[in-house]
């Protein structure tokens, strides 16, 4: 692969995480071996990265080459169609590794027709990036990220509810990370009751993750630690039409039935196209027995708990053949200081 | 260090999993820098290894040197004292890689006054080798091993105790292996009923271990498959004084009370000294639990299993703090073919 290639797809790696439900992209132009502009889409209705590495160029995009991760756009969306803003500025190649799947029109041949060469170098990393963006899109529900932090026994708290802490500090290092690169986090009521938690990201510039939280019954406390912070939205799904705050940064939502399926689709409407789900048994539960999850991260601290299980992570309602379990691939295993961290995909 | 030593260490490892209460040990005898004797002790009772690799050398042992992976013995036990072998063998120097913490007396002094030269050259590798030993004959209980096969969140069955399979054909072959390095297999009335397991060791020329059974109750059913093999010794301990068959390779052991402590004290002195336990919740967690534990070994299938949790591995009647539930330390993990295996000591 190209070296420019490369360069792009880390200006795309920079902006994961914060372009809500449109993909992270990188761009870099190119004129007599130098780089003359990048850019990456740095959010949903900002210009898009190759729009930004033009403007850069300016006037030096004229006959240079153009590397883009993800196919250019010819079509108008909350931006102007990007194979325009090519021809404009009278770049002679374009080289790009992912073709947008979610587009129903390519631009190549308007491009060809302007007399400009179009290289489509496939390229796995690139696509990665925005795979699940793909996913997402054709289903109008977000990406979604299952993590559970646990004991070798399976389970998240002891049977009185105490969690803290199973895991170790790098381990909390790491999931600092995980809500920087999701839009949102989303948790149960139980959840909050029992563990009382912050879900930010405690780290320098790190992006705190918008708060949802699915509480059928709406039986909430708003004194607890996590309504304390303002300065992030808070959005809640309920079943109980009586429930009802003065505080400005709390969206309630009443639903009828809270279905996984309407909430992820009006989360997804509202603008989160990355969810990470940090919850207890119940909605964990709920999450990696449906289709919807795209990861499940799953850490293990090396002690076990015991007692009846309250607290497993995963419990059913319904017994299922072994054959028939819920089947994981594991696609990333590493050892943080004596705990393990799994990456998993749904078989 | 140096080749022999290394050599020795080979040897001890050949026969690790096959001494019983004996420690593996390993040794070469060497002069004008050809090998002329070798030697590993076979089983308890037999000659030990230095002996044998001096048997093996004859008149060559004559001003030679012998490696020898533990000290050897000044005493009296089930064979002559090693020491008296050496000198009367004319050897000029020993060198051994582990001290026999499990002795009260030590031969350096003796093999010095008989002017033969002593070193004692510390090698970690072959220590490791001897470890459990020591404390098995200080405890005068086996070294214990515990085998647990489960899902990602703790199970070992559904809760109907379907458990087959959970791992894949690559853990079993491990766990052949695992069978092969022990002298016995305990297991518990609960599993022999749900899984009738045979727990043999499915390679050519492996050895099957002595089956050990565990059943307060004593309600058996002679019938089952594991009993049907008649060529390796089953040893039954049970609360029920009227448990009795005829089938000549049952050992029938009544106890008033099945203490984990008399029960493995009595093992050992039967012979021994490296013991698995694969078996269900209940004795899982017993000895998960206890202090004699020195490995435990888990197997993970990347799947989820649900359901209530009827055969979590590790359940207990107590409730514990976070801070004081059951810790370990990894000390080894991979991935056998999407499956993963962690080797943990308690802390």
């Amino acid at each position: 692969m190209s070296q420019f290639m490369k360069y792009a797809i880390q200006l795309a790696k920079m902006v994961d995480g914060q372009t809500g439900v449109n993909p992270p992209v990188g761009s870099v132009v190119v004129k007599d071996g130098r780089i003359v502009g990048i850019g990456a889409h740095l959010q949903k209705g900002d210009k898009h990265a190759e729009v930004q590495a033009l403007d850069m160029a300016g006037t030096q995009a004229k006959e240079a080459t153009i590397y883009i991760t993800l196919e250019p756009c010819s079509h108008y969306g909350s931006t102007p169609p990007c194979v325009n803003k090519i021809i404009d500025a009278q770049i002679s190649k374009v080289i790009y590794a992912t073709k947008d799947q979610s587009l129903k029109t390519h631009g190549d041949d308007i491009l060809h027709a302007h007399g400009i060469e179009v290289d489509y170098q496939y390229d796995e990393e690139a696509a990665s990036l925005c795979q699940h963006f793909f996913k997402a899109k054709a289903q109008q529900i977000p990406e979604i990220t299952v993590k559970v932090a646990a004991s070798l026994d399976g389970k998240q708290a002891n049977d009185n509810g105490q969690s803290q802490w199973i895991t170790n500090k790098e381990v909390k290092q790491d999931v600092y990370q995980l809500r920087h690169k999701h839009d949102a986090v989303l948790t149960g009521r139980g959840t909050l009751e029992l563990d009382n938690p912050q879900y930010t990201t405690r780290f320098a510039d790190g992006k705190n993750p918008i708060k949802i939280i699915l509480s059928r019954s709406g039986d909430l406390d708003f004194r607890q630690q996590l309504f304390q912070d303002t300065s992030t939205a808070i959005w809640i799904y309920t079943e109980n039409p009586n429930l009802t705050t003065d505080q400005e940064n709390i969206d309630i939502t009443y639903l009828q039935q809270c279905h996984l399926t309407t909430i992820l689709q009006d989360i997804y409407q509202k603008g989160v196209g990355k969810l990470l789900v940090e919850a207890g048994p119940h909605t964990t539960s709920e999450f990696l027995q449906s289709d919807y999850i795209d990861e499940f991260i799953l850490y293990f601290a090396p002690k076990l708990i015991g007692g009846a299980g309250t607290y497993q992570y995963y419990q059913t309602d319904d017994v299922f053949n072994i054959p028939e379990s819920n089947q994981f691939e594991i696609v990333h295993s590493e050892l943080i200081n004596q705990n393990i961290k799994l990456i998993l995909r749904k078989k």
